[in-house]
């Protein structure tokens, strides 16, 4: 068994990581940390896990951690993880953190968009841990940066066909709507229970900071720098994104030409299920699960393409695709722990 | 007072033309018409209503109709009202049809995306009732093709700009999400409870029936052959309707001239409100009320424009809309009977 | 017109208020006080009143509130109000408390329940703001204390019965269920979205606050001590509140007595629909309306009687019954500004 | 591998053994039937089963049913088990019916609440399947009928304290509240979504057929003939079940008793946790699995003592329990396949 420690285990995406972690069948659940619930009983945090997780919640110590947990999983705001990570990795442990600080390589594209950055060094070590995309470098990484949501259901839609060379460069309009538990669990206005019923609105409107997080994993994958064009919307379900992507298509295409080369790129990945054309994806048949469900639609009156996936943000957009990476480094099979079934209803 | 008559009263837009015009100042309800209803009270259909609503439910016979009622609503499915209205504007009523029947005035448009047409000469006298557009045309007619919820939503903020020509007219991307009601009162697996909640999908990508309407309008209003690319989704809210509108703008512009434009172009429209540049709006801010709020964004760094609007689906989209209509035709204040304030939550 | 003020204006209870008397026929909105957001436009705070409320939050002084404010709503959470009162009565103005603060004639109750009271001399003159029961009284007093949500949706119904003397005194079972505005706008985990979203759970069972509050007006209108066992859930809607009374009959009655009692006590009280024996009511159709529906059905097998009500908890568990009050006080109709038309969805 | 199949795999109730099947590990799914989805392939119907379980639903047909499978679970509306179920008995299959038909050893009772029953030779064989009070006789059976939602989550708090007698038994009132779902997969009106969001009301008030079956294992148990109070409630929410018991306590009790009671009657059952005295239960927090949660309130102040349970209607409910049925009469682990790790939200 591999003991595996969680950094942050009472936010949704920690918790999250607990509850996968918890039925994973090579790993052992051997520390949890949380700055609010330090000596507390998790499932005192989280009553469904009583009598499932049996851990307290403990005060961050670094030789605790590292005397007990071999993977680590950082699930905490950005700016904490890169004043951790460093020493956990002089120890030698395997990293995998939820947040921004290990995305990029390019520090000034993190720094342009968050803040200064106080661990560059490690950052030619770093690798965007987009599993479907980046398989083999994430197999011979000790550090992974685990992308965000946005990007996770924005990108693996769009990088098999751009790497196709068939659409557009110039013109990718990328919609996004997320359920709420995206907003994370500290209570706000926002994200209060009559606040967000009945309700539906954009934020950050071309300006979310997954747009660089996008936009480097593209140009690196095209060879020339690129582009998006990108709206989130929050919408009133509690686990749940769903992204449509509008594309301008070049050449003439069919469906059948689109449907080919997703199946091709994806038919060694167990989490992608490609749907046939003109079906959309759901939110509610992902729930839970580790799944990215793509979709698409081509537009012949107008030349355009649109494209169309679901993944639930805790999952395959947060702790899910965490594990897989976990899984991949370790050499285990990528499923291993996540072969969740979903609910009918 | 205005005697009228609703025909179709149980469905949802039906109903909801109840419940505004039974709050109508200048208006008597006298007559509701319901196919599944006949003979039943409109209150134990719609319990709501009780002690608010003294009316039966009745099958729908002309002369009945035209005794007793001098303005019409007909909130049926489309087909029905075309085989009604003729002999209904025979007696001078002035008619206002919520379905598509009456909404274009070339009758091979309306017929591509729906059926043959039984009452092609009444088209050249229809007046496409989007009130803020074309409220001189409807002050001078006696039928009116009442809007779709999705043109409604897609057009308010869309003519300004391409009346002033500032956008780059083959890139009009449109992606709306509505909330459940928008697909009426009939049972169906997927406007179930336990189908919406927690889901959230698109339909009818690129094919929605509402795209020739909207592109009718664009064309009429630029003097040119329009076209859109338009996905809708379905989001798990009761009401409301928040439309994303994805453009390519030409020139170099800044936010305050677009706010002008707005601001210039609306500015004796009651019901539009423009939020300040960034500002997204909000389906619960329109709920139950007749405003569309309208929000933008100019992303320069890829020289876009974001366009956001807000608005309740049954009421700006569908009922409220349709007694504004009303208004206008007879003379009265465009706001009587609809100025009901929003909930705060 | 009648100058009205509403303290503590931001607070759901407050909005609530301010969206009520904002279209009052009598009334004019003079004065809004907040305490976070002293300074800002009420429709910054709550942009749904966009065009429609046009005054600033202020900070709260006396000076201003009575310069400019005959009738004064306190919308403060419990301890506040009774240290602004006297000073306000002071002054000749007209209160309507909406806290527990002047709710209870008997001092010792209040504090046994809530904490010292300050303003003990006033408790005296205070009455309960029941309209349909203390209405000849609160015509004729200056200081209201508005019931809580839970104490009007039980004691509209159980009062008639208990002064028919018809049910087992010893026997009545409260059950109630509130959708979350209940607990007010301040962010708490327990308000959030993902925690209240598909949640369904009791609170403070058996040991409520309101308690004290509903057995205080049994004693009164029995004559004799009386209890009531009582346990609040909060269920994942936003509005409204269903009240569920079993009670023991003691002799033999049908259906139609019950139906009688009803109907004849609340002959004129306009918020008050009796439904048929064995309908029960339902949130929705209440929502955004000062309406208390009442639903009974007897059970001659148990010799029980299940009484059920419905309300929305911000209207008449909250501001509308206030509005209410202050019509009766002011001798207007009792209606004014209350006639709001429901949703049918 | 035991064979196992599911008559009626695509209402909620099928659908959901279909998952949980799925997963359990000593089993293989391997006849599906459904009479509107025959042909078809199961993930059409559920797409988020797709990848995951590849079977077609098929036409009803005994002798492909028998060839194919050695346990059969029936999830029909009640009426139609008892037609087929005699036929599959004869051929020594082990049958778990997820209706009503075989929930009664009493003939006449069933026939009160439901219709004429037309297999009642069999009814001496069937046993109630509420498995953590019918073990053993679960063990020896080959036709188990299991139990409804409402009698599970009222019974498994109700039975200890009975049995222990400490009870008042002519005071026993239950008041239910369940999520849509418990109201199955066909349309109709009252389970649309626009109808149940933002709704809660009561129904089938005192006359729930569930009210018989609770009374039947409840007068077993005591020896004596046991009424009840029951009424259930609709609630916004999909899945999930809460119940609220007012019982009046005969003698001097402390929490202490009732929680030894509790702990000691369900010492060896895996899914039920017993809660500290005055914690609430949540629907949130046993969605997906087959927790029975139970939480007390001593409420000294009346001698009197809520009890609170918290279910998945459609796994303890329904379709967990009927597999953790299968696994007792198999004498496999009780928590075979069952042992799903709940969300942290």
């Amino acid at each position: 068994m591999i003991s595996v420690g969680v950094i942050g285990a009472t936010g949704y995406a920690g918790a999250e990581l607990v509850r996968i972690l918890a039925g994973h069948p090579e790993v052992e659940l051997s520390i949890l940390t949380s700055r609010n619930y330090a000596g507390e009983h998790f499932a005192t945090v989280y009553p469904a896990m009583s009598g499932i997780v049996n851990l307290k919640c403990e005060a961050y110590d670094v030789e605790r951690v590292c005397e007990r947990a071999d993977v680590i999983f950082t699930a905490l705001p950005h700016k904490l993880p890169m004043s951790l990570v460093p020493e956990l990795l002089k120890r030698h442990k395997k990293i995998i953190d939820l947040s921004a600080d290990f995305r990029f390589q390019d520090a000034a594209a993190y720094e342009a968009a968050y803040q200064p950055h106080t661990a560059k060094s490690l950052l030619s070590q770093t690798v965007y841990g987009l599993c479907e995309i980046y398989f083999d470098k994430i197999k011979a990484t000790h550090l992974i940066g685990n992308p965000g949501c946005y990007p996770t259901s924005s990108l693996l839609p769009l990088v098999p066909l751009l790497k196709e060379g068939i659409v557009d460069q110039n013109f990718i309009i990328i919609d996004s709507k997320s359920g709420v538990s995206g907003a994370g669990r500290s209570p706000s206005l926002t994200t209060a229970f009559c606040e967000a019923n009945e309700s539906l609105k954009a934020y950050q409107i071309a300006t979310h900071r997954h747009v660089p997080e996008m936009e480097a994993v593209l140009s690196q994958v095209t060879g020339r720098s690129q582009r998006v064009s990108f709206t989130p919307h929050l919408v009133p379900m509690s686990r749940g994104m769903f992204t449509t992507i509008y594309l301008s298509v070049r050449q003439t295409l069919k469906g059948d030409n689109i449907s080919h080369i997703f199946k091709s790129f994806y038919q060694n990945a167990p989490f992608i299920r490609i749907l046939p054309e003109g079906t959309s994806p759901d939110t509610r048949h992902v729930r839970g699960t580790n799944f990215c469900d793509i979709g698409f639609k081509l537009d012949e009156r107008n030349k355009r393409l649109i494209l169309l996936s679901a993944i639930d943000n805790l999952v395959k957009g947060a702790a899910g695709q965490a594990v897989q990476n976990m899984n991949i480094m370790l050499g285990l099979d990528e499923r291993a722990g996540l072969a969740r079934i979903p609910y009918p209803v």
